[in-house]
């Protein structure tokens, strides 16, 4: 089978993620291979775990130049992989991920990340927007997409789940998006969907998990309020934690402006989560990230 | 007896600094108080609690020009104060507390403060430093400060307690700074110096409250780091907070990164609430404080 | 004529900025004034300005229980004002001030600020968008507003400005923001509306006044860039600073980098200058501003 | 000649700084030499302008397993930079830095510098304290540092400044930081060290350039102020940035609050420059900085 060199695929890239046991010559080996291959790297960064001796790295490089298809080079750099027991992953910078945003009420993340994604700074393709409640199908509709009401209540949370799986298996969708969806997820959909899903906390987690974050804060007179953006796990608030971001508050705040101050921060950490995550930035181990600039 | 109008009060304030059920007309009622007696107000500034319905102001007057002298002042205020159920306090800002700073092994927060003071930056009497290891005996010698060496092992807390307490109590210690003590003080220890004790923890309280935050936070992955400055009270890490800050960590900082990294938190956030008490700028209610700017 | 006590002016307030000499006694005044027309105080801070001598006060008061219409109330302070040699201002909470937003290409302030005009984030009535661009016209339409294209070059600015001051007219705005707008206005149209143009300069001013900051940022090689809100002056991006911010970069981010994570910092800079200039918290002195938190 | 491997340099690294015309290979060309003379990569960063095609690169290799002495390491690696046409510079963690700090009468800067190294933040030898005035003479004894008074007056800075050489050069410096050093140096002072001179400057250049920063920052009204550390060059205040910070200010804060708060940043930023100048993990390229994180 003939590969595609150049033409389409000139400005597009390889990203390979990778971790493995941590041995002398791993940097060479990786970059001989793309220099090999006919490869170019364009970055590059990795991180050694000294207390747990393992190496992470993440390396991007151009396509063009290249003569074996895409499968091809999976293939091959399955080989290498293999001897030095990594785990990897390797994605085209060209292969957009499709993206489906969940949301009850509050509509600022969404309307955020709609923005950020017209304006071309998330790059993905929207695949829809799904919610619990009618009030966001104007703005879905504005941006063109698909918005799919599906309401819950406690008696009937597992039939309203089953529902949106459809939706994200008809649509295809890789990356699930949690801005502001306030119901709890199943286990059997959190491993669906596992290290796919990011979910904006409305607090500087571990503080104040669980319900009513600016309550707590509030509450406590704690002198600054946070955002957390993490994937979804089973154990809820606990997934790895991808970014975090506070901003200042005063005894004059009330709750009120604790939550008007925070939507600002929620918007941000979650939008630089996604696109984080959407450039292939973040590796997870443990219950960790390591996020590369 | 006479007043002591000009001369050396020329450029001394008084400050006062109240709490009461909110009603209607309290601004005026103080502001006039403090023109009919003379007084002229550089700062004042006041918080309303529309919850809890409760009013907090902290006023700050110029001393010259009053024809009381400051025990009739304080007598004089008391029977407003009385009539509108009012918590308050009265201190002049040539007054100086005297202040005991409480130290371990690690001396960062001793020496920014002893640089701060020695700049000029803390309006505070040094009345001594405390600590169960000899370690900073030359920096205080340095200072011009006695240095009490107090060792103290499980067996014996109380014992060297009691030492502790007969220092302050024969340096007329007014407050007590905490900076990086890293022992455990007795409610009884509390109770006598309630609301003068500043501590510095580091972390970004209620999250990793307890010993050993820089290795909770490590264990965590979180994306920033935290300091707290509160008010040491009976339930350990819980007392009223008065200042925090955080700062960026990633994946590449070890614990021992963290640790560096926190070092110059916890001294910028404990000298911002040190500074804030002397001031005569926080207010408690409840667990929580009003800190004025 | 019959004052308008309780009902729709229940939680109103009444919102008085002003400055003048310093002298004894004034917050005493202002405050007794409130007290005796039956105010209460819910909200006041003041500010001396030591070395220009000057004593600025913002204060609220609530109009329920106040016996004197609008107009009286302004009479009856006007008397005080004089004796006092008051500059002053007095504003009701109730009576929105008109908006304007004018924007050339770059739509991303213009939406933020729509949206939380939308949420409720915004005291003001939103009475047009005006653009030199047809891009904006549909999000315009979205929130229910008219949209005047009005394009420019540089051989009819003139008659241009003419038009867009008729429909400033016609629409009765107080208050301008040029969210983005990439003309300059002349000394004309700054004067008719002085202290009610508020302007987004993507730098941290003074640095990199102009056009094109963030390529003089990347330029230089800077290692924080900002934004900053101002009022619109003859003299261009020199007026008075209302609020301004910073955000990291390195050598990694490219101009489109800069651009990108600087409309981040716009937005935000913006809105909260747009806020403390609706709520009547900013005081022009000079070439500077009181902001009053 | 025989190797030293093992032993004292078991823990010790080298550090390649490195740049040169983009081109097809280059990491793996170098992480191919680093695994052909048996070291092994704990670190590699590198960077491409993309707009003047220029790559750049970090890496930091361990020398333990290294077959090579240290000068046959280096003949080595200049055959495979003459090859790519390099910039660049080898420089061994375990050969310490000499430093000397230059201060006039401010010591806030320097006091930070020594407790930071003397608590082992800062990889270096302190060779020496040079100072205009007596000032701080104690306090370099207190560290056990030699202190220079090489007091200066407009009319001999030339005979001042061979005397600073002079120290310069029988200590055998290698870094000079001018810690609030108030003087400017003459460009063959400059030239002798160039890129070897780290200078705080008390604003947020390019803003306030020139002296008395804090009282142009006030007239000017900015609601942030900075700090920026930069290497020395002819031109004042326009060379390299290496770091920056700013932190907020309002309008309560006189010039010497300015000044006071802007210590703080001074400190900060000038500890972190110097520490990533001693980690070699600043390069430099016309007059702007890559820094390695």
């Amino acid at each position: 089978m003939a590969p595609d060199p150049g033409g389409s695929d000139s400005g597009s890239t390889a990203r390979l993620l990778l971790s493995c046991p941590d041995q002398r010559g791993l940097v060479a080996r990786v970059a001989d291979f793309v220099w090999r291959i006919g490869g170019d790297i364009v970055h590059a960064d990795q991180h050694t775990d000294e207390q747990a001796e393992v190496f992470f790295q993440r390396v991007e490089f151009r396509l063009a130049g290249i003569d074996l298809d895409r499968s091809q080079l999976e293939e091959q750099f399955a080989l290498l992989a293999s001897e030095l027991k990594m785990t990897w992953r390797l994605r085209f910078s060209d292969d957009s991920q499709r993206v489906a945003v969940m949301v009850s009420r509050q509509g600022h993340c969404l309307y955020d990340l709609l923005a950020r994604w017209s304006a071309g700074e998330l790059p993905c393709e929207m695949a829809a927007v799904i919610s619990n409640w009618p009030d966001h199908s104007e703005a879905a509709r504005h941006f063109g997409l698909p918005y799919f009401e599906l309401p819950v209540n406690d008696d009937d949370a597992g039939r309203q789940e089953t529902a949106v799986l459809d939706v994200l298996d008809r649509h295809r969708v890789d990356v699930v998006i949690l801005a502001r969806y306030m119901r709890v997820l199943s286990p059997h959909f959190i491993d669906l969907y596992r290290n796919r899903i990011i979910n904006i906390h409305h607090s500087f987690l571990p503080a104040f998990a669980g319900g009513k974050p600016y309550a707590q804060a509030h509450e406590r007179g704690v002198k600054l309020i946070g955002a957390t953006a993490h994937y979804a796990t089973e154990a809820l608030d606990e997934g790895p934690i991808i970014e975090q971001d506070v901003t200042r508050v005063t005894h004059r705040d009330s709750v009120a402006d604790l939550a008007r101050k925070g939507r600002d921060l929620e918007t941000a950490v979650l939008a630089r989560a996604v696109r984080a995550h959407l450039t292939d930035r973040v590796l997870l181990y443990g219950n960790k990230t390591v996020v590369f600039d």
